[in-house]
């Protein structure tokens, strides 16, 4: 009995890992990322953790010697002030009073210290006392939960000394440079500590075009998933690209403006003949911000694309069922035409009216047929 | 009989607190909401109501002394004009009388006096005749009606004295001030009127943040109600969060203008030193109008998540339903075909022939079922 | 017979009141509106309409004295030039001899008369050989017909006078100016005409937010309406209101350039004591701007909101039908296998066997409605 | 039998020029327009199709004396570089060695005449060697192709002389200026040759208005015929009357610039005293640059309308059709109950038993019609 | 029996060419093209492969005398330095070694080599040192994959010489300008190396209206296949288009900042006279820049109108099946009254109850068609 049908074909349907696919989607669309993207908040007093560990790294070099050490404390960095060479102090995990104590002794200026242990700040320059400050992001890509991540970074270039705070000991992008500062003959040994801080930008900001090349290769796949097999998911994989682009937005255009700042800076800390180099990383992130732009565009014509999708594919179901509906309504009259109990019905003793009957009813669908296909509605 | 079916599938459509969840919403969309937003009028005359209560504080001090008073009206505080100290007059509600009488008293210029007393102002600042005077609204998010209200203050910097004038005696971001007036060695006692002036600037658009933060609260829990079960009331609230953001949006954008204009400005009121202070604030607030256009892409895409889910639900429905009806058609064709009553019709009279008829009936739509499956339509 | 159900149905929905309500909307989109709106021809040769009436009012005064006459004629104010006082020469009324004469007279170029007497001019301003010249619109909103409606003036401000040119003899918003200028004290009296000129300018602009309270007001009755009762006349609000806003927005940006213009200026005519009057204006007209957009933003989610409404309200009325007829297929289904004409069909001749038909009957269903909500379709 | 409404009514929607108006629309939209719109190639050497004709015409005038001619070849207009009487020279048709013979003769630069020769450049100002260039479009509003057609037109202004070159003999937009130039008195007359220049770039750009109207017209028609009966044609024209707007753009825009650049030109051609006619014509295209603004807004609040009737007009067909199957599906459930072969069914051998059948098949229509009443279905 | 109809239905269905045309589109999207415009990566060390061949072709003229030569290697090219004549040395395949020999004899800085060694640069121009450098991109229009394909191009423009660098040697823009180069009377000839520059710039600038007038082409024809026979195809190849647009976005706009660059350049290399050459060039890219917005523009109402027609054409069939199937209730309700086994039926028993019963199911459908009619449904 088709009872059985119908009890089978719900059930199907109840199979709860197909059926919540489409409905309910706890985690896939990620309002914790939302949480997270959205929660910035830059108040005088910051909240920030204290760091569990801190690293300090030095590289103290000229174009003849290079010292690389790992000290104990910050206070053991305290020195390379005054030492001729030029110094790279790396502080990795930020720790108010370390923070304050190094800040002190450089001559950073106590706002620099607030913006240095703040969190979720905007990237920023600025030039104080005699000081040029960099604050921007450091962006990863974590393949497991698809987003991309950040990590502050703030850059204090001095007279001959450059330091650096980063939030996270675990990684950064700077070992390109490592090893660039141990080869004597490098271009970063010869020059002052403007093209060392020059160095540190443009690997940060190349290192953003790896993570656009990982968002790139997302936005690839998804768009053939779209393609093939829409699925309410595929919405919920847009959403999430759309906000790492968000992020990815937030970190890349306040960074044009930061180096918009360098060049246009007066600084004595910037030598002119390295002018052009800023000038590269300018182009660099420019064309990043281009390229994000394009993103963009194509996440917008994905979501048309998968809206499309789904509607023709609702369509074509819609269709195919109103279409046999209707093919087999005609059956349906002629069948109770001549169900009907008339004492007279014509043909009703004929003993071919049955088939006369069932023929009708074959040939008005077939005809339907015909002239829904004429019509092009298939 | 199904007419019972019927009655009480048609009752329990009824049940006014479901039903009308989804059609009529009257208070929900908060149309008052629409009109506090809009009724902005600044004509010349004020219409502002006057006060019921005003409350004159004053602090007056010096690096090494501080006086704090509650003063009984404004013209007690006239004398703060020449005392040697820096001053700030602090007046808790407008009334016109008062607000004339300490403005003309400390040379404050009658178009001024009427910013001061209007309504619904721009937030805006002005340089006349040796006072610098600053515009704008503070804001506090109200937890029960899930609004962001505002309560307009004017702070007037002029040689060696601040004056504010608040609407609400209840409430203030001016507290932590308050705190570190009263420390000695705070940089706020040591500095000159402007860095007051600077202190309370921050702690206004600081507090925007807190204000954002609880926004961005409801926008996650909203997009989690969303994503989980989109009923119309989300559109409504995803209504209702716009709204605010336009409030936001309104009282952030004008206030980056203030600030730049503050920078730009060549009073001999603004101490040099203190420039880097405001382009403090100008950082934290080009950073508030970062993320309140954040917060707007994510609404609109948000926005696209709900029209997307309401419609698959609707399509979900309507699809299974389509295909129940459809299922079903070719059994009905079949009952009647074997209903009608010609005289000959075969296997009529056969003894299985009602089980090979219930047979088709039931072959046919598990057929169907399968082709349907197999072209992936559940 | 189901016959006149039917033909009751369809007589219901033929009235053509209720009909005619949904699909043709004669009038209410005010196609006629747009002709007004887009009918904008600045050609050399104005085509404009000779007033039937010309109305010629001055004002003649200084600190002490004032003078207020009704002219008979343009060549009576001739002798304002040489008068040592104040002159506002207001003419109700264009007429292109009249305007020629007194122009010419008072020096000003041919250009501005050809500006004066055109028509759908853009709001702009010109500094030309002595004169500073504002052209721009009062806005009133009426009430009747829900449109802005809009009067072009032309502001001549030379030397010690201001000329006033009107369309519309009826109304004007210088009536609060009117009062002032009679009162001795007033600071209109004791400034130069440049501060008249302010002071018209300022009334106008403080007009405009007269009418977007009106506007406003509309905006929320419509919202309140778009969430209550959402029908196509609510759509074809939403258009008219665009079209009001248009008009709105054609004429608040044009007249900001035109202060900022006044603002520029190094014209002798302009006090530079009177420079943050304009300010103010410009202030206002900036604020008025923003206001503006937001109500077009507020117009484009109302808009989403009513297809919105509309959508779920005919998917309602769509589900609940699917639903009907779904719920009802199995009982025709198997009334047809029981009313099938074999010889052998279990249970025909069982007691009970209609009963146990009609059961399976209502079971069915039942268990579909259950379902049907566990699954939150209803 | 049905079968005959099927037949009658399969061939009424057969009748191609009611069916085609929806589905296939070969002309209407215009693809051949598109190409015209998109085909811009100012490639370096020219493709111009040589004119057939050329007509050469002078006009060489001073305060005193004008001489109107019509010369046989761009030779004989050689003298006028040395008649001390200002010359103005149109030539009608574009011919490769004529353009080159009377540029070179009065000192054009090849650039330019490359400009001059090439097809569809954007309108643009040049200053080169003493010479000022001005290229532009005139536009024509073609009624039956219901098409903005444009003609570019080169106007060279050099000292004492301007030179015009126009694609078309047939029109033009200067009969108003041949019209002054013959009258002695008017300004055209007394002025130089840049006051001449002025007046054709006058005439041109009021003559974009005269365009802007017909623009107009049409846009106010299609909105009512959209309000009234909005069928695919509808769309279909929205799509034109959008197109045409792009040309309109795409030749107001680019005029803005040249007006501009003739402001911001300290050449020696223009005479100061003159500045203000041409700040005039800037103030005319930055008017026509709003409206067509206002256009397209229109237009698309005009397709948003378009589509939401569409919609409602199915909606409506849609709604009315489920509500009579799903009125009549009860129906069919009763006669199928008692359709039934069971031996025993109540009421089949009362008297009244067919009429209580037939009445509960009226009752629960009726019934179920003052639900959806209730609930506002209909 | 209508089982067959059934099968032969679905199996016509199933035809792949023609269902999967609608839902399985593999390769028509072209997400390998996505791929191709993401992977935009300038990191500093240019991951470019090795060209397998480098050809180096050389011209070294004056007015007078000129060479044209195939070089077996680049150090063949270094004596050009210091020949009198001006040089132009044509590199076609980039290998790190020789670029970087001849930039050093020629004086280029690293930095440019790195940039000319990069792929996917940004289109940019620097002057470092001494040297005017440009690099840009060549634009072709693949015929067969239907894309927009580019090579990068780096010139060199120094004193008395020009180096080229390109990526592939069978193809190139430059042969208009070798063919002028062998003319002694060229102005190529005349002129010193920045005209040179300036011709190569111009024929590359160009060249890309031979892009754009292919991309107007398949525009034009996807716009007529969108009107004619939408279907999913045509919204893949909308978004193939645009993807291609967004390519020649990337490659037009940053020209322009190129072209505005040597506009505002001072450098020495650049002769004034030569400077509206370079103006020239600028128009011809702000009017590509143009064209391709207005591409963009009839992409989206491309668009509007596909979804739009899908709809139309979904809705008419949809209309259709709902008609017909509310077309044929009514006589299967009847069909049911006269089915009913009740002893006591009207008319049961008269000779033409029969007909009365089919008239009556004639009738209704006739008259329901007539009212559907009056209304407009059809």
């Amino acid at each position: 009995m088709p009872i059985f049908i119908y009890l089978s074909f719900m059930n199907v349907k109840l199979k709860p890992e197909k059926y919540l696919r489409y409905l309910y989607l706890p985690n896939l669309f990620g309002t914790q990322r939302t949480k997270e993207i959205l929660s910035v908040n830059p108040t005088i007093i910051p909240q920030r953790e204290e760091a569990k560990e801190v690293l300090v790294y030095s590289f103290d070099y000229d174009g003849q010697t290079i010292e690389e050490k790992r000290l104990s404390c910050v206070q053991d960095a305290f020195y390379f002030k005054t030492s001729n060479r030029i110094s790279w102090i790396n502080i990795d995990g930020l720790r108010k009073a370390d923070v304050e104590a190094i800040s002190t002794h450089f001559g950073i200026h106590p706002l620099l210290i607030e913006d240095i242990l703040s969190i979720n700040q905007r990237p920023k320059m600025d030039e104080v006392e005699g000081v040029l400050f960099c604050l921007l992001n450091m962006l990863y890509y974590n393949n497991t939960k698809q987003t991309v991540e950040q990590e502050q970074i703030s850059i204090v270039l001095g007279k001959d000394f450059v330091i650096t705070f980063q939030e996270d000991a675990k990684r950064d992008v700077f070992n390109p440079l490592r090893e660039r500062l141990k080869l004597g003959t490098s271009k970063a040994r010869q020059r002052n500590a403007d093209y060392l801080c020059y160095t540190m930008l443009d690997l940060i900001v190349d290192n953003y075009f790896l993570v656009m090349e990982k968002l790139g290769d997302r936005i690839e796949l998804l768009e053939e998933e779209v393609i093939r097999h829409s699925n309410k998911r595929s919405l919920a994989r847009i959403n999430q690209l759309r906000k790492e682009l968000i992020v990815l937005k937030r970190n890349t255009v306040p960074v044009r403006d930061l180096i918009a700042g360098i060049l246009r800076s007066e600084s004595d800390l910037l030598d002119d003949r390295n002018t052009k180099y800023f000038k590269d990383i300018y182009d660099h992130i420019v064309q990043a911000i281009d390229l994000s732009d394009n993103y963009r565009d194509i996440m917008v014509s994905m979501q048309d694309l998968y809206i499309n999708n789904v509607n023709l594919k609702m369509n074509e179901v819609m269709k195919v069922m109103a279409i046999v509906t209707c093919l087999l309504a005609p059956a349906t009259v002629i069948g109770g035409i001549f169900g009907m109990n008339f004492d007279a019905i014509p043909y009703l003793h004929n003993q071919y009216g049955f088939w006369i009957a069932v023929g009708i009813m074959l040939i008005i669908p077939i005809w339907m047929i015909y002239m829904f296909k004429k019509r092009g509605w298939f």
